[in-house]
């Protein structure tokens, strides 16, 4: 009899696990269950369909239905899983149009995503409306839906207030710009994209964004939503100084983070972890037998602290839907023991670039890097057209292993970063990494590249501290 | 007493080696002893000065006379080292004005470099003349004298014909093409750059000279120059046919390899390997004490194969140059095993990048590597701009080692090889590195980057290959 396997959500994660457990078993009988009304599209493209640089926010649509039929690959849009029998096997679907299902799996996939969380303050839904209905000209990026109510207000000399400075935060600041607003971003921490990078290379970005003529306010907490119907001001307060200020906006867009959708999961008896998302193990498997979970609704290690994490990342859920997809059809396959969370955005002309934790983020699980921080060029000194660019390395100081690395510049800085993330997975030492033969030819990249000189900054470091270790044992 | 370093050859090789020296030992009496009339300058940068991309030659000039000065670094132009004795370690110079001098050392380095080979054909020199006196029309590129030779002859409408197309034939011809000749390209081999990458990888080089309107013709042997005082035809030879045919020319460039300047290093004594130039260790060290070699002139295990390799690339120069100048100053630093052979060139609108042996090259070492090639894409689907770009990976069939990868594309190429790069020197295998975390945003990279999914191509290919030889024990 054909192997079912039902899966609980049709983005990334859900659609590619789908893929994957087509490709696996030819003959299993696939079904999506889809909340939204679209198919799997690309969240990570949706600033780009704010601003127009994709013309239509249906083009982020990467698996269409009919593409989904070809790999037999039954479909439910617009319809949710209100209840699954775990000891039965079987998931209750109701439609769009108000039919319910039955649908009995031998596998389940829990694709079930995140949802963005709106801080509790003051003014942000619809007062004696639904706890998630936020009120007109207050938005979240989530959706498509989303992205439509944020373009159809933010037309040329509006004003777009963008609370968190994060990446989601600060790329839809960008669309809104290029759509011709006046931009102001509110952030509560010190500076934009700490969960991103350190303050130090976080701060080229701030100055990009100043340059742009985005006004970014840091460390203020946004405190209440003024206006009736429609939201028309953002109360903030200045953390440092405890002054309250007032931001006039047309539209408001909050990006202050998300939280996985594990409410059904829970149900099942998936156990959740230390982040209060789903467990799973390196199969993508929960606690409970024959179901896998993906992408932003789980944690999984990261790889350097081994800490459980979150990562939100659209590569991740996408590399952990390969696994899922490929297991709950009846194969094999493994994560690798933690992620690297290899990242990278470029909103206002600067891009960035990072894998493995922050220096906080490794201070936090109680080791201490050594860092290796240089500035140097995309290109030769004779060559037009070089750019600066800023590398850190982050290295254990005990054996100088590379922890993680941060790149930011104003170009050929992305794929830069894939070398560390190559080499933080492969546990190379500063030492190694110093004295690797990278891509050199005078129109693409210097004879000795930047990412090289930063690792050797480390290795001199560490020569130094063992020469002074050695006099101290002599003295 | 300050240490005496005395450096043979003032070009990359022998710049980054004072340099290197001078950090390691700030007291430490160092010489340059060059041929040229040039300080140390990127020949590399050369075929850009040609083009006029580098508005003047001596753009290309990297540590002017001031910066050395600054370094105490002596450095004597024009001038030659005539003869060393290595057992009282003093080096004889015959400067550009006919004096004389006598420089004592500790260390000698031997950065002399390559001469640019031109095959023993009738009419490349001036009969009568010197043997390396090309005649008029006939160039090699190797030094700023020959760019300003060939940029004198190659102005618009001229016909120029480059004989070799390799690297450096082809971004001569390049060179050639943007100063508005019209320009062939002859080959003796089957393919263009077929040191670089396989023939496949290849041929997409090939069809980006086809789309500028360079003609080349493969599988041709030039045979002669006519032409009294100045050269005006290549005859060749079509090798497959027999046939020949005249290319009129009113400039021509061998880019027909090139051979290391060994006469000095054979004259003191210096063991030479399999490949005829000079053999070091890993130090650096020559086979005579205190004597080292770096760049063009030496020979050193290749990566993968561990085969005695002649580079020829700046970057191993570089590499090997800093190795040579921190041991010859006293201090010890060490060359990795063996070299990667990265390598990187864009001319024609064609990026190329490469790391380790080509499957010929690991043929003839004996090894049949798996291969993974795919076709992808360098954006997602739904982003504008996006290009093609191949990946090509060559795996051990044994464990999955990754031996090597080629790349080929418009845009986003050379960087994207890094990362095999790191992978190939720490050992990474295709199940590895096709888990690797990427950098991906929608403008940057698409989720699943294709340098992964080359290395997904060869791990299912294992797998089938591991099933059907269960399946045969089985049977």
């Amino acid at each position: 009899m054909a192997r079912k396997i039902v899966i609980v959500g049709g983005g990334c994660g859900g659609g590619t696990a789908a893929q994957f457990a087509r490709k696996t078993d030819r003959t299993s009988e696939i079904t999506i269950v889809e909340r939204e009304i679209y198919p799997q599209y690309s969240r990570c493209g949706l600033p780009y369909g704010i601003s127009g640089i994709i013309p239509e926010l249906t083009n982020l649509i990467e698996a269409p239905e009919e593409r989904l039929r070809k790999s037999k690959i039954d479909v439910h849009l617009g319809s949710t899983v209100t209840k699954v029998d775990a000891g039965g096997r079987v998931a209750h679907v109701s439609k769009h149009d108000g039919e319910k299902l039955e649908l009995e799996y031998d596998s389940l996939i829990l694709a079930t995503g995140a949802k963005a969380v709106v801080p509790p303050i003051k003014g942000t839904v619809v007062e004696g409306g639904p706890s998630d209905a936020l009120k007109g000209g207050v938005y979240v990026l989530r959706t498509i839906e989303d992205a439509k109510g944020i373009q159809s207000l933010a037309s040329k000399g509006k004003r777009a207030v963008v609370i968190g400075a994060g990446l989601v935060g600060l790329e839809v600041a960008e669309a809104l710009l290029i759509r011709g607003c006046k931009v102001t971003v509110l952030e509560y921490l010190s500076n934009c994209i700490l969960a991103m990078v350190d303050d130090d290379m976080a701060q080229m970005m701030a100055d990009a964004l100043a340059k742009e003529g985005v006004k970014m306010f840091t460390e203020y907490e946004a405190t209440e939503i003024l206006g009736e119907d429609k939201a028309n001001c953002v109360v903030a307060n200045d953390r440092k100084t405890g002054e309250e200020r007032t931001f006039y906006a047309d539209v408001i867009v909050f990006a202050t983070g998300q939280r996985g959708e594990t409410a059904l999961a829970k149900d099942i008896g998936c156990v959740t972890g230390p982040t209060k998302q789903i467990t799973v193990d390196d199969r993508c498997e929960t606690s409970v037998k024959g179901v896998y979970a993906v992408g932003d609704c789980t944690e999984y290690p990261e790889f350097i602290t081994n800490e459980p994490t979150v990562s939100g990342l659209g590569t991740i859920a996408v590399k952990m839907a390969i696994v899922a997809g490929v297991n709950a059809a009846g194969g094999d396959d493994r994560l690798p023991r933690g992620f690297l969370q290899t990242r990278a955005t470029e909103p206002f002309g600067c891009q960035v670039a990072a894998v493995g934790p922050t220096t906080a983020q490794l201070e936090q699980a109680g080791m201490k890097p050594l860092i290796g921080k240089v500035r140097g060029f995309t290109l030769p000194d004779y060559f037009p057209g070089r750019k600066e660019i800023y590398v850190k390395v982050l290295a254990h100081p005990d054996n100088g292993r590379i922890l993680g690395a941060q790149i930011v510049g104003e170009s050929r800085v992305h794929m830069r970063v894939n070398a560390f993330a190559a080499a933080v997975q492969a546990g190379m030492t500063v030492h190694d990494f110093s004295k690797l033969e990278t891509a050199y030819c005078p129109p693409a990249a210097p004879t000795i590249d930047v990412i090289t000189i930063a690792c050797e900054a480390v290795r001199v470091k560490m020569d130094r501290m063992s020469a002074a270790a050695a006099g101290q044992r002599a003295s």
